[in-house]
């Protein structure tokens, strides 16, 4: 069994409102250090694969079909096997 | 400058209708071997602050009192200085 834990963060140069809203609410409940907020997903996937380098080739065609978005998004991983 | 990775998912025990439907989604894709799935968020935070401690403290803070709910969600983050 193997976890993998999918990092997915909007593009650089994509507008992130939902980071604005937070970045503002942040500044309006005195944190005046904050420059920058961006939102993403994080995502655990739990899955059964014969070898670490299926369940990886399977993640990244989770990602690249259904969990990110291409065109706006971007993700990392990292898997590790897992016992349950 | 700091910038602050913050991993937010939810409690263990909490049900996760979001990772429930993408379950069934990689399911019906014929991802088989998908056991389980977990959606939390992914937050990045750049800030100034005038040490590690004192970012460390403020993005504890901001935690707790904004960007998790403490209800259902728990948070880890990491913390690194960078140039900007």
């Amino acid at each position: 069994m193997y976890k993998a834990e999918i990092y997915i963060t909007l593009k650089e140069g994509v507008l992130d409102p939902q980071g604005s809203a937070v970045e503002k609410a942040l500044h309006s409940m005195n944190f005046r250090g904050v420059q920058e907020v961006r939102i993403g997903k994080f995502m655990q996937v739990v899955l059964s694969a014969d070898s670490l380098e299926a369940a990886n080739q399977q993640v990244k065609e989770m990602c690249d079909s259904l969990l990110a978005n291409p065109v706006i998004e971007e993700y990392t991983f990292n898997l590790q096997e897992v016992e349950k």
